[in-house]
């Protein structure tokens, strides 16, 4: 059946992914820096062989015949996710792919050196080469799909959502969200917050955070904690590697990343194992990806029920801390500590109040850069004046906190900052349903009881993989389309009634 | 001109090697255990795409047409060992090439838990799986090749060396090694040792490592040091990963350890880097590589020049410790420590009067499992026999510390045995030429200044990476054709005069 032979043939494509997802992982991680170079060669080539096993002609051919074949839902489900993929693999040239992979990998690791030291002119020749060729890949597959060029690369992070619906949502989010914000930093500004004193030991915040991942379910069979300069999630669902970095003078920050990350190795380690290795069988999207993150880390971790369950074993595994500023660790405190809000440059530290603006203005200029409008010369200036009109601050000169402060761009991930709002929309949404679902949710966290979660996420959202459309997820998940006022009430009840 | 497309084309192939070594690091230091089918898989893939990429039928025509291209010396050497590399790769199946990736991917991950209780039966099956795919290749080898089974084998470590050669050589040090162990043993049996007092905690023995290996001149901008449980070099010239293993109660077994590794890391970090990607800038072979651990870990480091350079900083590393002993850190005992003598059932823990013995019978153990006439299942029971005949011990049923002790059969690397011997020898010879060639050698050991001895290995070792055949190489560097004698001058010299 030439359906098995997608199957055979896609499974094999992946085992490249896997490889891939080490190798970077390995990039980022355990590389040692003068290997930049010879590195960038390796991962090119890698690049450049799953791209020529992805456009194998044979696969146009055994796609046509499996279309007249008998197959179930989950097979016809497959056989669309192997066309679409097939499609966007074939809709760009070979060397377009390799070279690309070349420019990424230098213009990342030479970023990681030039960021210390706010070195926005010798950035700016790498960066440009990136966004030439994301420029020519939204251009090919713009011109497959008939889509605009930005809308194509969005597509790459989020099938089937256009410029269109994130404008809706996002001028949405920007009606509510300057005044809520003034709202909730008027209603805190009054609010005694205890600060909980250091140092606390990289190796005991590492513990404790594998002793927390291990009550929230993190497999580590399947699966490992490490430290890099930023947190990610990388590898695959068999092998889910997530990083964090440790601050000694401010656990929570640690914490809450590794929370996050955490709630990303959920999603890949719960995706099912008889669709390993399938285009069907990957995450939906990166907004689905990023709901699961901000599901744990922001809907459950961040509340008063997870931090009352949590106050105990914090107060033990900080224990001559807590002595020193026991006021500090009462989960109330913890609470005030976790969703403070405040108008900062950083996105990666920004609370969930301010995030969409940090987003919002990276997704207009994304937009601009591809459609070329907004020179990467031009980029420090105009971020300057949107973190001014959105956040009201100024970064100056310092572009490690300014327009350098995200690695996206220089690894050709344009299209991806959307799915950060995209998915705290999802995530909004799914906790009400979770709520209107799991008696006695609260309760439950509160008492260390995650199971009726997972079993809610897992039969929700990652048992379903890419067996359904993103919009169609979304409904069948939390009983409504995609939209805005979940979160808003989420803000207007954390952040202006309960405080 | 087809001269350069083989160097692009073997550059490539060179980058999937670069990722192989990278990802089976990975494998063995970090991957998480539950991960380790998909590993097998992936590992599978990837080895299957190297070698069709190895066996492109273009590069016959392109040596072909090189043949009569107008090349200097280095391009002729590069020629020839690209052409020993295709012919060697295109003479196997690709599908026997998959499939043995994974039977050893396997095999190997299962040794590590089945060693510990010396599950021989659960193991035996899927070495018997290993030993069918080593004989089909040793058939394709040899049949194309016109060698007998194991000499085709051992032509993948050492190219050019056959069995006779090493009966010769081996036969030669059967003759001389049990009479010298006798004397040796009698003359270290009234030898006063003082063992030095622990704990000695994995950090700091961490800690002094590097400072050792930064010493030696070890480039930790293209290198690391992890943990593993057997210690391994791996990666590539520009990011070499050697790790190590740490006894709380022994410093010296886990120092030299490490400073074995770090010598067959300085050869690999000084190879060429002109060459770098193709066959001629690879190491010589694998007995050149054992060469340059041993010239480092057993001619230099166990060595009491080097033994009174690092005696104060041993003395500040382990500060504590050697105030609790301070007699068992002098240099002459730290010598005595590091030069004692003893039938042991480990190979790895073996001295190096008794090593070759180790390896010795293990090479015919695997000559005969290549030639069919040992069967698998009759392993355990000779090699009760051959340790009993020539080490004078038993293991009994205790297989982790008998047949099961090495990785290397279950990891298909039948022919490899007989390098650490080859290995040995040539170190011996590389010594005295050091000697003969650095003025004030041991001075300079006992004052740190290892320039010189760096210079001469560079000069005669690392650049010369696969220019000239390995005879020519040692003959060259040494002045002598490979043989026995330096070697046992070095262990006449070292065991019997010096103690």
């Amino acid at each position: 059946m030439s359906y098995e032979k997608l199957v055979a043939h896609y499974r094999r494509v992946h085992h490249l992914s896997h490889v891939s997802g080490i190798f970077g992982w390995d990039e980022a991680v355990t590389m040692p820096r003068g290997s930049g170079q010879a590195r960038a060669e390796a991962m090119a080539t890698l690049e450049r062989i799953r791209h020529d096993m992805a456009i194998d002609p044979r696969v146009a051919d055994w796609i046509a015949a499996a279309k007249s074949e008998a197959l179930d839902a989950t097979e016809r489900a497959s056989l669309r996710e192997i066309e679409r993929s097939y499609a966007r693999a074939t809709a760009l040239p070979p060397t377009l792919v390799e070279a690309q992979s070349r420019a990424r990998v230098r213009c990342e690791q030479a970023w990681r050196e030039q960021r210390k030291t706010s070195d926005f002119e010798g950035h700016r020749p790498l960066l440009e080469q990136v966004v030439r060729y994301e420029r020519e890949e939204a251009q090919c597959l713009a011109e497959r799909f008939g889509l605009c060029p930005y809308d194509a690369l969005l597509d790459r992070y989020e099938p089937g959502f256009k410029t269109a619906l994130l404008d809706t949502l996002f001028s949405e989010l920007e009606r509510i969200l300057p005044d809520l914000l003034e709202a909730v930093l008027d209603a805190q500004s009054g609010a005694v917050v205890h600060t909980p004193r250091g140092p606390f030991p990289s190796d005991r915040q590492r513990e404790f955070s594998l002793e927390l991942m291990a009550k929230l379910g993190f497999d580590f069979e399947r699966g490992r904690l490490d430290t890099s300069h930023h947190p990610f999630c990388a590898g695959m669902p068999d092998d889910v590697r997530i990083t964090t970095r440790y601050n000694e003078g401010d656990f929570i920050e640690s914490l809450m990343s590794t929370l996050h990350e955490t709630g990303h190795a959920k999603y890949e380690q719960g995706l099912p194992r008889q669709l390993r290795g399938l285009p069907v069988g990957e995450p939906r999207s990166a907004a689905v990806h990023e709901s699961q993150s901000l599901f744990l880390e922001m809907f459950v971790c961040r509340g008063l029920p997870f931090l009352r369950f949590a106050e105990p074993l914090i107060r033990r595994a900080f224990a001559g801390q807590a002595q020193r500023t026991p006021e500090a660790f009462s989960a109330e405190n913890l609470m005030r500590l976790c969703t403070r809000v405040a108008r900062t440059a950083i996105r990666v530290d920004a609370d969930e109040v301010t995030y969409p603006l940090h987003v919002m203005f990276r997704y207009r200029m994304e937009r601009a850069l591809i459609d070329g409008k907004l020179r990467v010369r031009d980029l420090p200036e105009q971020w300057d004046a949107a973190m001014q009109r959105w956040l009201g601050i100024s970064t100056g000169s310092s572009h490690r906190d300014g327009c350098m402060q995200d690695v996206h761009w220089g690894s050709g991930l344009f299209g991806y900052f959307p799915s950060y709002v995209l998915g705290a929309l999802m995530a909004a949404q799914l906790f009400e349903a979770a709520h209107a679902s799991i008696d006695d949710l609260d309760r439950r966290i509160a008492l260390g009881e995650f199971g009726p979660l997972d079993a809610f996420l897992h039969d929700r959202i990652w048992s379903r993989a890419s067996l359904v459309e993103t919009g169609e997820l979304v409904a069948q998940a939390t009983g409504k389309p995609l939209g805005t006022q979940a979160f808003e009430r989420h803000l207007r009840r954390r952040y202006l009634a309960a405080v």
